[in-house]
């Protein structure tokens, strides 16, 4: 079908069901490979990468529908997103439609919410919906050779330094790496986050002394050097930090 | 004037020049007397308090949308507030506005943005709007007497919660306390922002650590016991923990 009629066929129930003027955009960032990855579709229409955003329907409250669009647009169920920016800029998708006249529901002015999430990306098998050719994780070292639409690539970047910011007040990873894994994918995990290398005696001493990490009586086998040992999480505890904090003062 | 009618002479304007189902909220911080106080007002109809917050227009970004309605409703020119929070429950605000009908503008649905910034509570003074009884500082202890609005009260809290968790990231006190201060006063704004007492040792010693405070070569006079050295921020330096984060990794 075309593309630009896909929107069109849209439009009215659109109207009926959603908010006027109001998206939200969810980021979903996994780890693979040592590297972070983000989930992005493609549009049928345009052909640019984006977010697998949407809007929020009239009956639901804004938690639900960034929950419900994600699942509709890139089948993965994620049960919490943590809001990080709203993007407000008066014409900041005006050109997106301007294959369009001013009925179209999409083509309205929209201030959209970023939420995000952080997945083992093994485990999530993203599914792109019937206005996507395809819906994938792309790795950030990808990211400036695509085309992104919109300020799709200003709401990626501002959500990752946010995940910057929450790494010193927060443990982080339980989501992302494996029930068992070595202190260097750890600081590999640390490192694609804050975007630098670290230290590896005082990234091991910080990160113990958090109390967060179990020491598993299990080595990872199979390497050339002397095996590694194993680790988890110790689930109490990590708790206890997200919610405290990781408490600096 | 009649409140309910102040509520009917605005809405029909309202519609023309307002963007629908999006609010924004300001949450102003100030520090006086050891304490943490928020700007609020109380509006003529219902006599609750409530953060001085409004509509976004259809014609303008909605940094600058915060920037003016906090000016219009407390009389305050503030240039930059940080977003930290979106408000999205589909009945947050359905019980306030019983009185009237659903042709009310103010009555819809609003998913509301929180902003917050911190500012020395004598350099702002609050003047109310004529929808409002008073505007004024009231003290964060004295939030559990007043009757808030809506879901004002878990605005306030997740502002408070955010300005905690920045705190470990990012210097603060620029714009709370007076140019020259002494050490146990910028303890004092910490503790009133953590919400609990900081060991006098540890906390010199850390916050002397991030390389952001100034040594001046004066004292407080006046006080019964030695007098205290005052100190000022290095401008420079607050300025790159403000971008670069205080690098607890």
């Amino acid at each position: 079908m075309d593309s630009k009629q896909q929107f069109l066929d849209k439009s009215s129930e659109a109207k009926e069901i959603f908010l006027p003027h109001l998206s939200a955009d969810p980021v979903i960032f996994g780890f693979d490979n040592n590297e972070l990855k983000v989930l992005l579709l493609k549009m049928n229409y345009r052909k640019q990468w984006m977010l697998p955003g949407g809007y929020i329907r009239k009956d639901e409250d804004l938690d639900e529908g960034i929950v419900r669009l994600l699942k509709e647009r890139a089948g993965v169920a994620v049960s919490y997103l943590e809001e990080f920016g709203v993007f407000g800029k008066k014409n900041r998708s005006e050109f997106y439609f301007e294959d369009f006249d001013e009925t179209l529901f999409q083509k309205q002015r929209f201030i959209t919410i970023g939420f995000y999430a952080l997945y083992n990306a093994t485990t999530l098998h993203p599914v792109a919906d019937e206005m996507s050719e395809t819906c994938e994780w792309i790795y950030l070292s990808e990211l400036p050779e695509i085309e992104l639409a919109m300020d799709h690539r200003e709401i990626i970047e501002k959500a990752l330094l946010t995940l910057r910011e929450k790494i010193s007040i927060k443990p982080i990873g339980f989501n992302l790496l494996p029930e068992k894994f070595t202190l260097p994918e750890l600081q590999k995990l640390y490192e694609a986050i804050l975007g630098k290398e670290l230290n590896r005696g005082n990234f091991y001493r910080k990160i113990k002394n958090l109390g967060i990490l179990k020491k598993l009586d299990e080595q990872r086998r199979g390497g050339a050097y002397k095996a590694p040992d194993l680790y988890s999480f110790d689930e109490e505890n990590y708790k206890k930090a997200l919610e405290n904090g990781l408490n600096n003062w």
